[in-house]
Parts: C-alpha cells; sequence; structure tokens
C-alpha cells in the first residue's frame, strides 16, 4: 500500500520539516491547532497530543508528532517566561531526563502510534552558565526549555538513545511505522 | 591560571568554530597543516593528532582537536571518493561504530590530552538510501564519510555517549581540561 497524496506533517516546528527535508521525504506542513497535555505520565501524553494533532489535520496520510521532556516524573513543558527557564535549565543541570517523542500516523482512516524515549544528562552547570543560556532566549517555545541542536547542544554531556527523537522526530520509529516512506524519499531525490 | 591571550583553535572544520560559539568562548582559528595518523590504535591516532595540531600552530593557548571513526578495528578516514564513501556508509550501516576524538591544549609549554568516545548505531539501510545519501556529496571532507549534524544523522539509529565529540568537539572534556574557558565565556557574553 503506497502513498495516496504527499504526506501531511502536522506540527509547526521548523526542526520536524528540516528532518523530513534531510530524509528526502516529500511533505507538506500543516500546523495543528489542537490542547496539549502536559501533565500525568509521559509517555501516555507524548502519544496522546501526538494522535490529536494528527486527527485535527486534514490529509490522507497525516503525521502528528510531539515531544515530552520529562525529569522524573514532571514533564516540563514550554517555560512560560525567562524565571521559568531558568528553574528548568537549573533542575536540568548535572541530571539525567528522558525526552520522549510521540508519533501517530493517520493513514486511510487507521492510525498506527509510537513512543521513543531518549535519555539526555546535561553537565554540571554554574550559575553563570545558566543566566547565559537563558540570556540567549533559545528556551522560548522549547520542551524542557532547551535546544538540543542549538546552545543546548553545549549543556549535554551525554544522551543514550536517538539524537533525532530529541531534536524533535525520531527517523527510525517513522521508518518503522511507514517503511514505504523510504521509496518516497528515493523517488523524490530523483 | 587564567587565559593570556584568547584560545586559539588549531583547525579548520566550521562545526568545531560552530561549537565554540555556541559555548561563548572567544578564540580565533587557525588551521594546522600536519601529516595525521590514520592506521593503528584509534585512540592513539585521535591522541596524537591533535597533538600534532596543537604544536604546529604559535599562540599562548592552543587547542588541537581530532576526529577518529573506527569500526571494529579499521579506522575509516575522509573517503577518497564516491566509491569508497559508498562502501565507509555501506559498512557502517546496521552496525554499532566508535568516533573517538582527541583533544590536546597547549598551553605556557605545558599539554594536556585527552580523548572521548562515542558510540553510534546506524539504522539498516538499502542500496538506494546508501546511493542518495552518497550523491549528496555531504560525504567530503569527513572522517567515517557521514556528518551526523547533517543529513548523515537520519542514518544514525542510536548514539550512547557525547554527541557533540562526533560533531567535532566535546564540550564536557575541553571544560574539564580547561575550566577557566567557562570564565572566559562568561565575560565575552556581556
Amino acid at each position: 500500500m503506497g502513498l495516496e497524496g504527499p504526506l501531511v506533517l502536522a506540527s509547526r516546528s521548523p526542526q520536524r520539516r528540516t528532518i523530513l527535508e534531510q530524509l528526502g521525504i516529500e511533505f507538506e506542513a500543516r500546523p495543528a491547532d489542537v490542547d496539549e497535555l502536559d501533565t500525568g505520565d509521559p509517555f501516555a501524553a507524548a502519544a496522546e497530543n501526538a494522535a490529536r494533532k494528527a486527527r485535527a489535520v486534514p490529509g490522507d496520510t497525516v503525521l502528528g508528532a510531539d515531544t515530552v521532556v520529562a525529569l522524573e516524573d514532571r514533564i516540563l513543558g514550554q517555560p512560560a517566561d525567562e524565571r521559568q527557564a531558568r528553574e528548568f535549565i537549573g533542575s536540568l543541570a548535572g541530571r539525567t531526563h528522558v525526552v520522549i517523542g510521540g508519533l501517530a500516523l493517520q493513514r486511510d482512516g487507521r492510525e498506527q502510534g509510537a513512543t521513543v524515549a531518549t535519555t539526555v544528562t546535561f553537565r554540571e552547570l554554574g550559575p553563570p552558565e545558566i543566566e547565559r543560556y537563558v540570556a540567549s532566549g533559545e528556551w522560548r517555545g522549547r520542551a524542557g526549555g532547551y535546544a538540543i541542536q542549538g546552545r543546548g547542544g553545549t549543556l549535554v554531556r551525554t544522551i543514550e538513545g536517538d539524537y533525532l527523537n530529541v531534536v524533535g522526530l525520531s527517523v527510525a520509529a517513522l521508518l518503522e511505522l511507514a517503511p514505504d516512506l523510504r521509496e518516497v524519499g528515493r523517488s523524490a531525490a530523483r
């Protein structure tokens, strides 16, 4: 069963668009405007938010994706302001957290889902380093208050698992949900 | 003991420059022209190449860095041509390799060194995916024939360890060699 029309990405994230472009997949982005869960079980929240996005956008094949940052049992959403960004980065410093990516693929009325967890450990950070990161403004609109593909990468000591999942979209999980996307990628590259 | 002059980066790698910029460190880049080891023990090669670069460039505080990709006991250097890039990517597909970063810091006549190992596992890749990556040309000038911060990231399933080490420079290892660079970063941000 192949794709009917192009893949629709139900997300406004430039990172997710870049990942699909790098993969060579033809797609169009149509942001979904949904209420997102930001409490409760992080895996359930990531899966549910991805499914809500996929359901909210019309298309033959629609991909919803969500990224949840969990420190122990607490979900760290997008910081509301500088004060909260400072609190988030300070609480992540020197510790290990989990980034959970939820994917949901709607096609021909069927829905498939997956979650991917990547473990991220921050360096110990002194107050000046935290302050400098917050002052950069990069925390805005980022789950957990950092962007690993930007300056936030310098805050990280190690990761364990799928890096692109932390950026915003696990390619490995996507290709397991929809192996035929490899073929689309191939034809798009020609 | 603080820095006398600005840090000198003995490398022509744009990735290493970007990492130092993201860290907020003042530096100047002066590429080192040295013969590099590309056989033998990968850890020894990374350490020796970094030291050769640091010694080859004048400056009060000089950082040399090198990245070695090792698949089992074989060092995969920069592919000489498309054929070799295809061979490298094909041999990395579906398997785990190690990326070893060597750092050498020369200051006031003393030399310190460190090596950092990150484990990278590629997805299974079909011939069309390998071909598409090779056709992108991104393999040129890259140890192992791929760039994890570019399209090459979509070839990777998981990593274990320091991501920026794979990009080209471990921030954590650098700050352990030279903790005072944090302070330089702080003043540069003001």
